[in-house]
């Protein structure tokens, strides 16, 4: 039994786009070193959410969970993703997947993006 | 003289969407009561930015800080955002903008993501 958490982003042209996602990763990473962590993207990115749950289940992951790296839930969460995980748990029958909220929608986080709008 | 801040937002068809934004907004109020803030999205949703920057030019700013709540900067903040404020400049030839780098780029909202993606 082992759980894996995947950062799951938009994606865009641009490579640098994705570099806030690696800097999440390596702070969780630092708040609690053996996690395992995947990032997965909807489009123009790798990679691929698909790709993130085919390879962690590979490495043995039986529980994930997908953390929406968005700043609130529209349609690519209410929507896209959802599917997305039904397609998965069709390919991986013992999987367990959650999806959480937006990061976008958590207390501290607000309250962190407030702290830097007035600076 | 008087300074104000815009929340920039990417904008949704459904208006819980803009709820992460209120929320930014009224935590900065507390953080610093009386301080003068508008969003300003880039579509979808009103206010438009131009829509906040007249506004708050009409209630007397003529300091305006732009901060987009993005995770990243893609071509909305690198390409839109330019010409946008552009425009604004033209038909406020007083009035100085600053853009700020994109709310997801700051270390410590980085690390209150990261902290909540392990929860």
């Amino acid at each position: 039994m082992s759980k894996a958490i995947i950062l799951f982003g938009h994606g865009a042209r641009n490579p640098d786009w994705a570099q806030p996602f690696h800097r999440i990763r390596a702070s969780m990473e630092r708040q609690q070193p053996g996690v395992l962590i995947e990032l997965g993207f909807l489009e123009l990115m790798r990679p691929t959410l698909d790709e993130a749950i085919d390879g962690l289940v590979a490495r043995g992951a039986n529980e994930i969970s997908i953390v929406p790296i968005f700043m609130a839930a529209g349609s690519h969460i209410k929507k896209d993703l959802p599917l997305m995980v039904g397609s998965a748990l069709d390919r991986h029958p013992d999987l367990a997947v959650e999806i959480a909220a937006p990061v976008g929608e958590a207390d501290y986080v607000i309250d962190a993006m407030a702290k830097y709008a007035l600076n």
